[in-house]
C-alpha cells in the first residue's frame, strides 16, 4: 500500500488483476485480450446515432440526469424546523477545490430572506464620522474590488461527534462547509469611507433576514481582510448564501459570516448576541465556556473512501479528501491506512491558498484487506490537526462547536466504510 | 480619470456628487444630510419579518429569481438548426475568474449527448504497444488525478468582427469562451500506460456525440498538458460540456476540447479532418488558408461598461473586464479611455494562471463626458494584443477566425453603450 507500490500497480498486469477479482463488468484491459468483444464499444451507440438537444434548452444549465442523487441533505433528525436548519454539501461525491454554488452547504436561522436588490440597503453606523447607506449600485462602483476563495465551515461541523462516532457518512459528519470565490469590497473600504472614531473597537453585522443575526467582530478582524461581498463563483451570491450580499469572514466560524448583511454598527465593546453566548460557546467538562472562539483549526477529512462512496476495485485506488485552515494555508496531509499507525504524504492538488480549502489525493493500491484511513493536515503556522482524545483531553464532550478531531473510515474487505473511533 | 483622480473620487463629497448628478434613488451619503428618511431603512421589510424557505427547498441550487435574466443565449441570424449552434456565455453580468457551469458557452455539431457514464467506454488505440478500454471507473482508479483552470475560447470568437463592429454586446462578440477547473487524468497517463510507439507522432480524439468530433493534436501536445477530464468546477461535468468525460487542451481552440470523448487513437499524420480542413482554417486575403492555426492569442475585452452594461452613474465607477492568453500567463493589462491616446495599466485582481483566463478593474470618476473604452492584453511571452487594423493588415477580413483585436466601446454621455471601430 505504499506510494512505491501504488506506482508499480499501474503496471497493466497488476491494474489488470486488481480489476478482475473485483468484478469490473469491463476493466481497463488490452483491447485483444478480451473474451467476447464488448457491445459498448463494437455497436454504435444511441447518442451516437440521434442528434442530441441543441442549444437553448437550458438557458442555465443543470447537471445531467445520471448525477441527480449527487444533492444537499438534511439529517431528519437533527431538524426541527426546516427554516432553521442545517442543508450538508455532498463532499463523498465531489471533487476538486471549488463548492459548485448549487451544492453548497446551507444553514438558516430564520429561512431564505428573498430580496430584491434594488430595494436592498447598507448602513454603516455607530461610532462613526459619517453613517452612511450604500445601495447595491454604490456598492459594485466602490474602489478596490476584490476576488478571493475561502472556505467556509460552520462551527457545529462534526459537532455530533464529539460523544463518539455517529452519522455514516462525510456529507453529514463533515459536509457543513463549501469553498468558493467571491467578489466583492474589503469592509475597510465602507469603514473607511465613513470614518472609524478611535473609541470603536468592535462591529457588528446584522442580516435582513427574519432571524436579524447579529455577531461581534474586533475592529482588527474587520479592517483586516473582511469582505461586503455581492459575487460568488462568477455570479450573484446565491439566495441561500445571502443574495444580494453577505459578509465574509476570512478562516472564521460560519455564523460569522452574516448573510443578507444589512448594516454594520461600529462600537467599543461586543453586543453579547445570542449567537454569541447561548449559541456558539464551548461549553466545557467543568461547566464554564469558552467564548469568542472563531477561529476554525486545521482539519481535514478523506471524502473517498467514505461510507457513501465505498470501494469498488481492488487493485489501484485513489484515495482522495479535503483540508484547510483558518490560520493560514495548509502546506501538508498525510494519510493512514491503518488506525495512524504509519502515515503518508499526500499529493496535495490544485491550488493550495490561504483560508481557502485543498484537495488531496494519494494513489494506492488495495489488495482486499480491511483498512482504518485516516487524515491530518497542517498549516504554516506548524498546527497539526489533532486525535479525538487529544481534543476530548482538553475540551471534554460537553460542547458540539470546534471539533477538528481526525476522523477514521473502517474499510472493510467487502468494501464498504463505516464511520469508527480507534480507542 | 486618472487613477489619481478615481481615488480622490471616493472622497464622500465627489462621490455625493456623483451619485446625485446621475440621479439614483438613493446613493451612498451621510444618513442625516438626506432630504426625507428611506423607508427602506426605517421600515421594517417583508423579507425581515416572514420566514423564507427551509433547507430542502432546493437540494440542488438555483439563482435568485431577480437574476433570471443573465443566461445564455443564441444569435438567431447565427443559427441554421440549434443541434450546431452556439450559446453565448453572459460575460457582461459575471465577474470574478471562474464562469458559472450554467452559463458556461456552449457549441454543439450534433446536439448534447446524453450518456449513461455507466455505459460509457474510452479507447486508447493505433500507434500503441497495448490498446486499452477504459471504463469511467478505470479513469477514476488512475494515478496523477489533477486539478486545473483554464479557459476555452472557440475559434470563432468575436468572429463576426473581422468586417467591423457587428454585434452590440460583449455577450455575442466575445461570449465564446469559460474558465472553469477542471478535474482529470493527464492523457500522457493513458497513453503511458497503452504504450506510443516511436513511428506515433499524432493523437485523434474522436467524440462519442452524433457528430463523431474528431480533430488531429501533435503527439507533444498530448504528452505535455492535455487532461482527460470527468470534473468541473467540483462537480461532474456538466452534459453540454461532453459529460461524462471530455479532451482538455489547454490554450488550444475549443474545437479541439473534444466532448463525449470515447477514443484517441494514435497516428503518424494528422487525419485532415473535416473540422480541420472545410472548418477552423483561416482564409487570407490572397485566397489561401492558414491551418492548424491552434493556439488562441493573448485577447482582452471590457466587460463593464459594455453595450448590455451601460453606465449609470457620474462620479466614481469601476471599469472591469477579462483578458487570457493560450500562450502562458496573463502579466498585464491596459485600459484606454480615449481611443487608444492614453494608457492606464489595470490591476489584475485574483489568480493569474498559466492558460487560464483573468479578472482585471480599473477605478475611475467619469464626469459624463464621451468615452472610447478599450483594454489590450501582454502575456509572459511579451506578446501584446494587436489592433483590428494591425491585424487584419495581415490576414485581411475573410477569416471567421482567430480574431483577437483590441475591441472599443464608445460610452455615450448618456451612459449607454455602443460597439464601434476606430478608422
Amino acid at each position: 500500500m505504499s506510494e512505491q507500490n501504488a506506482k508499480r500497480s499501474m503496471d497493466r498486469r497488476h491494474f489488470l488483476a486488481g480489476a478482475g477479482l473485483a468484478g469490473a463488468a469491463v476493466a481497463s484491459s488490452k483491447a485483444g485480450a478480451q473474451t467476447k468483444p464488448d457491445p459498448l464499444i463494437t455497436e454504435v451507440q444511441d447518442w451516437s446515432r440521434f442528434l442530441g438537444d441543441g442549444v437553448q434548452a437550458r438557458p442555465y444549465g443543470t447537471p445531467s440526469k445520471f448525477e441527480k442523487h449527487i444533492v444537499r441533505q438534511d439529517v431528519e433528525w437533527l431538524t426541527v424546523s426546516r427554516e432553521s436548519s442545517v442543508n450538508f454539501t455532498p463532499i463523498h461525491a465531489l471533487d476538486g477545490v471549488i463548492t459548485p454554488s448549487g451544492l453548497a452547504f446551507e444553514r438558516h436561522h430564520g429561512g431564505i430572506a428573498e430580496i430584491d436588490p434594488a430595494k436592498h440597503r447598507i448602513m454603516i453606523n455607530g461610532l462613526v464620522d459619517r453613517p452612511l447607506v450604500f445601495t447595491m449600485e454604490d456598492l459594485k462602483r466602490m474602489p478596490g474590488r476584490v476576488n478571493r476563495a475561502y472556505f467556509l465551515e460552520c462551527a457545529a461541523n462534526s459537532g455530533m461527534e464529539w460523544r463518539g462516532a455517529q452519522l455514516n457518512g462525510c456529507q453529514f459528519t463533515h459536509g457543513m462547509i463549501h469553498n468558493v470565490w467571491y467578489t466583492g469590497v474589503p469592509l475597510k473600504v465602507l469603514l473607511d469611507e465613513a470614518g472609524v472614531k478611535t473609541s470603536g473597537k468592535w462591529v457588528m453585522p446584522e442580516g435582513a433576514d427574519a432571524s436579524l443575526m447579529t455577531r461581534s467582530i474586533p475592529i482588527e478582524k474587520a479592517m483586516k481582510d473582511c469582505l461586503v461581498a455581492f459575487g460568488m463563483n462568477g455570479e450573484a451570491l446565491r439566495p441561500e448564501q445571502g443574495y444580494p450580499v453577505r459578509l465574509v469572514v476570512p478562516g472564521w466560524e460560519g455564523n460569522m459570516w452574516v448573510k443578507w448583511l444589512r448594516r454594520v454598527e461600529v462600537g467599543d465593546q461586543p453586543w453579547h448576541a445570542r449567537e454569541e453566548t447561548s449559541k456558539y460557546t464551548d461549553l466545557l467538562a467543568d461547566g464554564r465556556s469558552r467564548r469568542f472562539t472563531w477561529i476554525m483549526d486545521a482539519k481535514s477529512v478523506v471524502t473517498s473512501p467514505s461510507p457513501q462512496a465505498p470501494m469498488k476495485h481492488k487493485g489501484a485506488n485513489v484515495l482522495s479528501g479535503i483540508a484547510w485552515s483558518g490560520r493560514g494555508t495548509v502546506t501538508r496531509v498525510d494519510v493512514s491506512l491503518d488506525g495512524g499507525r504509519n502515515w503518508k504524504t499526500a499529493r496535495i492538488e490544485g491550488p493550495s491558498l490561504p483560508m481557502s480549502m485543498v484537495r488531496f489525493y494519494f494513489d494506492f493500491e488495495w489488495d482486499g484487506r480491511e483498512l482504518m484511513v485516516q487524515s491530518r493536515a497542517m498549516d504554516n503556522t506548524g498546527y497539526v490537526q489533532p486525535t479525538k482524545q487529544e481534543l476530548r483531553a482538553v475540551r471534554g464532550t460537553n460542547s458540539i462547536y470546534h471539533n477538528n478531531g481526525i476522523q477514521t473510515w473502517l474499510v472493510h474487505g467487502n468494501g464498504e466504510v463505516e464511520n469508527v473511533e480507534i480507542s
